[in-house]
């Protein structure tokens, strides 16, 4: 298959596409009753070592919604735990690591990822990719500010105030870890390509909860070391990122992702020549299909000022979604994007 | 006293001033050993009904840090409570309400607020009035938006997503939830303006979740209601609201309250003509005292740019804050500024 063929990548390229095409965000879990089947009685981080379940669980929301694209089931945490950091998924909390980094030391003792740390990754996208004929394959992966808050929080923060008191306070120790996990992101990416992702998304989840100029002096370096030559087309998505866009786009990305509180057409004007993905409000489609309907002919009219549109959320699948919605939603897309 | 001749007056209403006010959202509280110590065994509910209590709390911060402004220490559900609202703030976790609002019977079962019920509120303005000179006194309250939030939710949340279901699937039940609300709170600001308040400032915490046409359609109608031709000036906040400056200075603001991710003078093109307060990014307070002096010099100079400018953080005072650190920035702002 020519990957060229994929509509997700040739949307990524600003290309003409029949349709635009449609992923969302968490499409893989959460919302899915077959998901909750399979996954019952193992772990989040035991579920994501093991290939067929992997498999499996990626392929639930293609199978049921005809999206355009899968992206791989993982979590941001794994090539962490993978590279030796004591962590877990705490179901209701999230991830909470044993020991916080604070300190140079601290960031010393984090080693880095051999691709064999994670060859259970590796082995699922060669499945996946066996599977998956013309729909693409997303790999993805946290960006190091995101994953640097939960390492120096010791869990999901409200305010990454010790983050940013580690980074505007310890500015030495902030980069030489940021640095770790810039390599550690990158080498995860590269397994899941080598192995056959079609294309990439870097998840700098928190990094809205910076000011551009923080963003450019503290984030941008080890967001563009990541990025940087990874050969296949980068999504880069935060939320509440509306002032950083800009320079989420230098940080290397072919594709920005758009919250919902930045309209698509804005965007364009934020990143002039970049191709867009988003920005369809999650909570929409827990009102009716009217509403969902409307919202979505608005995401497609605006998308249609990027040089290229891939349609999503502008966050991940809400777990209380109703699957039917999302299905009915792919159908639209399809119809009438 | 002649109202004309405080500082943060003069400001707000784009007048030239000797030199920036500056006063720190949720100054009162948190932060100070004082405020933990006449807070001992006294819930926040409780306290905030006392007017000896709320007076004392409320001058702790002008008389330590010497702020030009004292903001009274009050909550945003205490008018809601006062008008018979079965909630209570529950501590580490925040507002919890007893019966969550959804349906037109649950809105109609509100009552109004008659100005009687806080009663305690009027006799706390007029005790710090009597005390605090030359120093304003800002009165506040939260917006329809966010205090509906709570009550849709039962509580704090994150995606405000039964809120959103209610407002795009029952939009009848929204508007008449947020023309009670709109009710409440501005008998609530008059109390305190008719008290002697000499300006008020409006929370809308969570606004930012909005889009911008969300906003116009569902909140903006309510705020206004709030906000129009109170008599004092006007400062109208939310975190996170980069996209809907212009939006919420429509509402009624006299000065628009801007975070730390929207630099002022980038805020100050988005609403030519109104004064700005913000928007140091209170986790900078944690920071060595060359970083806080550097930014609050930056703010400084950006917010030179818009025709008044309040020196304040982008959001609260976080509880771990250094009190000192807030003085020796008060002091930087008055000498400098």
């Amino acid at each position: 298959m020519d990957p060229m063929t994929k509509l997700l990548l040739r949307a990524a390229r600003g290309e003409a596409v029949p349709h635009v095409p449609v992923w969302f965000m968490r499409q893989a879990g959460r919302s899915l009753p077959e998901y909750h089947e399979v996954r019952a009685g193992i772990g989040m981080l035991d579920a994501c070592r093991r290939p067929d379940l992997v498999c499996e669980i990626t392929l639930q929301p293609v199978r049921r919604h005809k999206v355009d694209a899968a992206v791989l089931y993982s979590d941001i945490v794994v090539p962490l735990k993978a590279a030796g950091i004591d962590l877990d998924i705490v179901a209701g909390t999230g991830p909470v690591v044993a020991e916080p980094v604070r300190t140079m030391a601290d960031v010393e003792a984090i080693g880095g990822l051999e691709p064999e740390a994670v060859g259970f990754v590796a082995e699922s996208v060669r499945l996946l990719v066996a599977e998956l004929g013309d729909t693409a394959l997303i790999g993805f992966a946290g960006a190091p500010f995101t994953l640097a808050s939960y390492l120096v929080e010791g869990g999901p923060s409200r305010h990454h105030a010790k983050t940013k008191a580690l980074m505007y306070g310890a500015p030495d120790v902030w980069h030489a870890l940021c640095s770790r996990l810039a390599q550690i992101t990158r080498t995860f990416l590269q397994v899941q390509i080598e192995a056959g992702a079609d294309a990439i998304q870097l998840f700098d989840s928190w990094a809205g909860a910076l000011s551009e100029a923080d963003y450019r002096r503290y984030v941008l370096p080890h967001s563009q070391a990541v990025l940087a030559g990874l050969g296949v087309p980068r999504i880069h998505f935060g939320v509440g990122t509306g002032e950083l866009l800009p320079a989420m786009a230098e940080a290397g990305a072919d594709v920005v992702g758009v919250d919902w509180r930045t309209p698509l057409d804005v965007a364009a004007s934020r990143v002039p020549g970049k191709a867009l993905q988003g920005n369809l409000d999650p909570c929409t489609l827990l009102a009716p299909w009217e509403v969902v309907a409307t919202e979505a002919r608005r995401v497609l009219a605006e998308g249609a000022k990027a040089p290229g549109h891939i349609f999503n959320l502008g966050h991940g699948v809400l777990p209380e979604t109703d699957p039917d919605a999302l299905t009915r939603l792919v159908d639209l897309v399809h119809t009438e994007g």
